[in-house]
């Protein structure tokens, strides 16, 4: 298993890049794209638990593009052969100051272009003083 | 790829169910042995931001044994090819009631058998009545 090739980091860092872009405009056609097709597909977002391409479709189509402006930080991605890769990060919004994002997300090579396959996306708790 | 293929699929799943049981009794050394040695690895906690299979383990070492009992629900279990899985559940643990936890791990086989290289915890934010 070869960690990290870099032709394959090159191809999955620009498909993460796509999505940050698509989510931070709200650009839901690229978001659903960028989402594998299946019944499988899992999408644990802040306030919901979605199961399966259909049901992530529906939140996308839903919510409100209103404060998804984000900056991100500690980006890591890695892959795993030629066909798998993970990508977390902690992000922070304007719209949800002092709070720690952290999204963490799984991609396949599918024939149509790397998809995202599994992705959990959460508020760190704090202490509060 | 192959999607589920089922030897891999059970091969998972009893992976994921002996980390199950290392949590739940906090067996440090299993729970160790089970993420990649690696500072690739990263575990997003519901309180901690990991990086690196050193802090994930100083974390263990020095988390409270006390209130790990947890029930699952909602799990699912996907294998791509032969070599890489995601693990996704929802957990209702005792000690936090009325809370939805949810965990996702992505795992690799290695030489030593399969390994966490990526998870994240957390609680679903639920509106407040």
């Amino acid at each position: 298993m070869i960690i990290n090739d870099p032709a394959v980091l090159a191809e999955v860092t620009a498909a993460f890049q796509r999505y940050e872009t698509a989510l931070t405009s709200n650009d839901v056609e690229t978001l659903d794209a960028l989402f594998w097709v299946s019944p499988q597909t899992i999408r644990y977002g802040i306030t919901e638990n979605l199961y399966g391409h259909d049901e992530i479709a529906a939140f996308r189509a839903g919510r409100s593009p209103v404060g998804l402006m984000r900056t991100i930080d500690r980006t890591v991605i890695t892959t795993y052969g030629q066909d798998m890769a993970t990508a977390s990060t902690l992000f922070f919004r304007q719209s949800a100051p002092g709070k720690v994002g952290r999204q963490m997300q799984t991609w396949m090579r599918t024939p149509e272009g790397w998809r995202v396959v599994a992705a959990h996306v959460s508020f760190l708790v704090q202490p509060t003083g």
